[in-house]
Formats: C-alpha cells, structure tokens, sequence
C-alpha cells in the first residue's frame, strides 16, 4: 500500500510508538493474566466509594456532552485550592495537558529541558511537535536543579519540565529548592511542574499556591489519577496565571472531557476524608513494598509517591529480567527506561492481595536468576 | 499580568474560543435552566440500557488506566464492519480525531477545503495549526461536490472535509455521487468523509466500507455520539487504510481513553437491536420536529440526521431571535452559523416530553416575533 504523500515531514519522521506498552498489550503478548496490577503507578486502593456511586447516578446522563467549559470542576478546584477558576485548566489527563503545552511553545527545534529518564510522555510530545529535547542526567536518583537550569540558560530553551515528586524514582525535593529553582529560571522559560504525586508528598516538598499563582510561566500539572484512584477516568488540570491558562482554550478539544470522569472528580474532590485515608495506606503499603525488597536483599528507594522504586544492585538486563520474571507469576511492574535509573524496578501500591503476590513470587524470581 | 513571550507566533495569534457555546454556559448567562436539550444533535433517546449497565458494572475498575491500545473496541469494531484492527482508530471523539488528522497534515498556510459552514470544529483545527481554510458555499443546502474538487484542485489541497450526511443542514449526497467525489480527487489530497450521522443516513448514501478500504488517502470518520447515545462519553473511530491509520499513533494521547467510555461503547455496539429501534424513534422525531415547523408556517428540510434543519424563511437576526427566544422557555436549540444557512435553526431530535415543549413554545415565540 502506497502511504498519503503529503503528511508533514515532521509526522512523516515520527515513528508510530506507544509511550508505555499497556499490562493488556503484555496479557496478550505472553498470555499471561495480571494478577497483581502494580505496574501503571494506579491506586489499587480506587477512588472513594462516593465516586462509584457519583459516576454510577450519573451513567443514565452520557447522552449529554459534558459542559466544554467544565465550569463546575474549575470552580471545585478553585475553592479547594484558593485561587480564581481563570487559574485551573481542565484536559483529558495530565498528558492531554502536557501535549498541549509542548503545542503552545514548541516548534521545529525548539530546545527543551527535561531530565534523562523523565517522564516519557513529555518526551512523546517534544518529538512529536519537532522540538530538540536536551536532558540533565539525575544526580543521587534526583532530578538535577542547578542541572536543569545550566541547561535552559545554556540553551536559551523556552520550556522545562520538573516532576516533583519525580516519577520514576519517587524521589523529591523541599519546596525551598523548587521555589528557589522556579524563580531562578528566566522568566522567558516555562516550567511545567508535574505534582502528579503531590497528594502523597511529605507537605514539606509542596510549595504553596501562593507561591508561583502570579508567574505567567509556571503551570502545575496535578491529576485525579493517582491518590485519588482515578486513572481510567482521564482528569487532569493544570494551575497557572489566567493569560497562559487562557492559551488552553485556543488549542483543546473543548469536548474531550467525558462526563461521568468529570462527576468522579467533582465526588472525589469532595470527600477528602478518603483521601486521607487513602494516603495513609499508600503509606503502608510503601512500607511493605520496601520490606519485600529488603527481605530479598534489594535496596528500596524512599517515596513521596504511590510507588517505590527498588534498586536491585546490578544492571538493566538484571532489572529487566526481574520485571520480566514477575509478569510469568502474574504480577505486573515496570521500570525505568535508562541508566543509571534502571538497575531500579518499580512497583506501585496495591492491595494486600496483590502485595502478598508480589511477595510471593519475588525470592522465587531472583532464586531463578541465580 | 505579563502574558508569557515564547509562545509560538500562531499560538499568540489565536483566539482563546470554544467552538461551540455549551447549553451549560448558555444556563448561566442567561439565569434560564434548560428543559428541552434539543440544540447540541445528541440523541436524548440515550444510550441501550445494556450500556448504561455495562458502565455502571466497569465503575469500580475505573482505578485502572483503559488499554492504549484499545485492542477489544479496534477488534469488535472491526469485526462488526468487516475490516482489519489496523483499518480502525480510536478517539477521545470525533473531535479529537480530526485535530489529529489536521495535525498531521497541516503546517504554515497549507490549503484546507471544506464548505463555507461546515462543522466549525474541523476548522477550528485548521486555525490552529495555522492552515488556510478554503472554503465552497453550500448550493442548494447541499455541500457542494464539484465546488469542494475544484478548490482542492486549484489550490493543490492536501486536506478536504465532506459530511455526508451533512451538519448543520441534514443533507445527503448518494454514495455514487460520494464515491465518484473521493476517487476524483487527487491522490494527493485526504479527504475526511465525515460519517458522524452514518447510522441514521439512507442506506443509499452510505458508501460500502469497501470502496475506500484500500485507499491512502481517505479517513471516514464515525462516532458513538449521535445514534448510539454516548456524546458525553467522548469515542469516536476513523476508517482509513493501516499505514494512514498507523499515523494516529504517531501522535495520540495514548492514554486518553475513559475506561467506562469504552466498555460502554463496547456494549452499544454489542445491542444493535437497541440501535435498530432508536433510529426508528430518532425517524419518528424528525417527523414530528417536521409537523410543528410546518403548523407555525416554517419549512423543515430533509435529514439524514438526528436533527432537523427548519428554514425560517427570513433573515439570520430572525432565526437568531426564534433559537433566543425558546432558550427563554427552556428550549435550548442552535443554528448554523453562516449566511445563508443561517435563515435556519436546528432542532434535535428528543423524547415526548422534550418536543412537547418545542411545540408549545415554538407559536409563542412566533407571536411575539410578529
């Protein structure tokens, strides 16, 4: 078959690639079921029962568009968070976001700072709009600051990308380094500053709102798919001055939202209670994950995220052949895409289920990689 | 507040627009609540119960990222239309499909073709990744064929849009017609044969799946918003030949599924039972919206669709005031946006209760016209 000859050499270049290869893709590659799904950074824990019941109310409604404006969740966050609705932008996700972003200020070359071993999907989108991705190794399993800002003055780059707490090392730093990083940055720059992992955060490691809500550019990016369990319903937001909230709205699918997603975040918002008691037992189970690691002589890394990602003290191939071992016993994880980072595997809370197959199936995995 | 100086020169230029006002933000301006939402071509006949329950199933497991891949919708939709997986892709919405489309083909002042009031949201695409909208009148309340090749021709378009059925007018064209159009134009131009009102179109306007199957530059696009009830749930597909279907994965939000969305669209599929009767009932509909334009001396044109064009027989201030003046019973409607479709309003199709108050309102706002 001959391909359309008048793509845009831009798209023509890409390759067609998933940014992460999916636990299902693997199910149907090896025919092996996921017992344990504690790969994907999800909260097996799920969203609070009210947020079922919410979407469950709502599912004779689905023949409505949801409101383009997602007035009712920019005014939920506003409130809970203390600032203006012209502050909050709803996406499809935090990647929805992230696409968007990438969109507003990238073109052809355009230099762009991220960490080497960040989040992939940020790199997706930089590639995708043509964009020049240069990356500042971690340093001690941290994301880089004085790197990262050598890197955009050196490049002159408009854009950086920071996750804080970091994904996927579950790494963080105080809020004094970010705050002091962000306003370091020329103000010709635009911080994305993923706090996807901000519920689970130690409060030291979170800057206030108050803190950048006046810098046209930085936008936080947070999400209802982690602590607040809500990963397959897509809500993402991001927070920043009304004038680069606005740019949003020239660029989005200003229908994308599905609306029970949208009454799921508005229930979720809601009920901090859970939210709280969530927490506490990504918490626990954090715990119990670098427990199993220690017990089988590998080295957990500490975590403000509901992950914990473990270093097994040899190589990727090593690393790769324990993720690999662990999805023959049905348990899913994955691992980080380059080195150094990956001698590491990752493994995200679950239930106690899940957790005792993991436990289960780890010393029989690396008893056979002896 | 300084606006941030690195975005793009075609980011700066746009407008910060939604392409269509949602009843939502309509309900808060005007202090009006809506009691019959018949303006935004939903089908307020919903979705099969089997869906709604399939949802109400799935919420629980919405904890869960959907598969990227969407490999069991690409399969069964494949398979209900007699083609390959890799002949299908999936998206959050039409939508976000044609942004997709226009974004792998679109770049500085590239000629796009579709017809001078066409769906607004192609072209609010087009804007924004900066191509040049070529566009054909309408003749007759019909997009004009000959009009839309000879544009692609003399501007060497790459991109031409064409619904058939058509919105905002509810006109169709013949599949011969349709086929003869797209074999016509250049290899050299994609045309994106919008297909959104497939489902309630004569069969004698529907091309079979087969007679674009095998060319490159063709991308039918269909959706599980009108007839299958589900706007709010945002999926939409496109047919295309694998290596142009291949592209979307170039430049996707993989992650941008909702979970429940697509085991409701699943389950739709699953009830073409329920799908048969609905499209009697939308036919019913578009009957009755037929007879109470005629009993208060306006002209309903012919649909293909779930809508009904009504030609007010005066000028757009007066359509204008008709949509306004129902808005103030609680009767949301729309109507095109352009001269000289914009004589018309566009009604939805509804249940009982919701056209009983078109009905009733319809002479009201009339008399206080005259």
């Amino acid at each position: 078959m001959p391909v359309f000859s008048r793509f845009t050499p831009l798209t023509s270049s890409l390759p067609s690639t998933v940014p992460f290869v999916g636990p299902e893709a693997l199910e149907r590659q090896r025919g092996v079921a996921v017992k344990a799904r504690i790969g994907a950074n999800e909260s097996g824990f799920g969203p609070s029962p009210r947020v079922i019941e919410a979407m469950r109310r709502e599912a004779g409604e689905i023949w409505k568009y949801n409101d383009p404006e997602n007035f009712n969740l920019k005014r939920a966050l506003a409130a809970h968070l203390g600032i203006r609705s012209a502050n909050v932008a709803i996406g499809e996700g935090v990647d929805s976001l992230l696409g968007l972003i990438v969109r507003m200020i990238v073109s052809a070359d355009t230099p762009v700072v991220t960490s080497h071993g960040g989040y992939p999907t940020f790199n997706f989108h930089v590639a995708a709009f043509g964009g020049k991705l240069v990356t500042v190794p971690y340093l001690d399993d941290r994301e880089n600051l004085e790197g990262l800002l050598d890197a955009v003055r050196r490049e002159n780059a408009p854009l950086v990308y920071l996750a804080n707490p970091d994904n996927p090392m579950g790494s963080w730093w105080d809020q004094e380094r970010v705050v002091a990083f962000a306003k370091a940055l020329p103000e010709t720059c635009m911080l994305v500053l993923d706090e996807a992992y901000s519920e689970t955060a130690p409060a030291s490691s979170l800057p206030p709102i108050a803190a950048f809500i006046d810098m046209p550019n930085i936008l936080r990016t947070r999400t209802f798919s982690k602590a607040y369990g809500l990963a397959g319903a897509r809500v993402g937001y991001a927070i920043g001055v009304p004038e680069t909230v606005a740019a949003f709205d020239k660029l989005r699918n200003h229908f994308g939202m599905n609306r029970l997603a949208t009454v799921g975040a508005l229930a979720a918002l809601d009920d901090q209670g859970y939210l709280t008691e969530v927490i506490g037992k990504i918490h626990g189970a954090q715990e119990r994950i670098a427990i199993i690691a220690r017990d089988n002589g590998l080295m957990p890394l500490a975590s403000a995220t509901n992950f914990v990602a473990i270093d097994c003290g040899r190589d990727a191939i090593y690393a790769k052949a324990i993720v690999d071992g662990l999805f023959d016993h049905g348990v899913f994880i994955r691992m980080p895409g380059v080195a150094p980072l990956n001698r590491c595997v990752r493994v995200s809370v679950g239930q106690k289920a899940d957790l005792d197959l993991f436990e289960q199936a780890l010393p029989q995995v690396i008893q056979t990689l002896r």
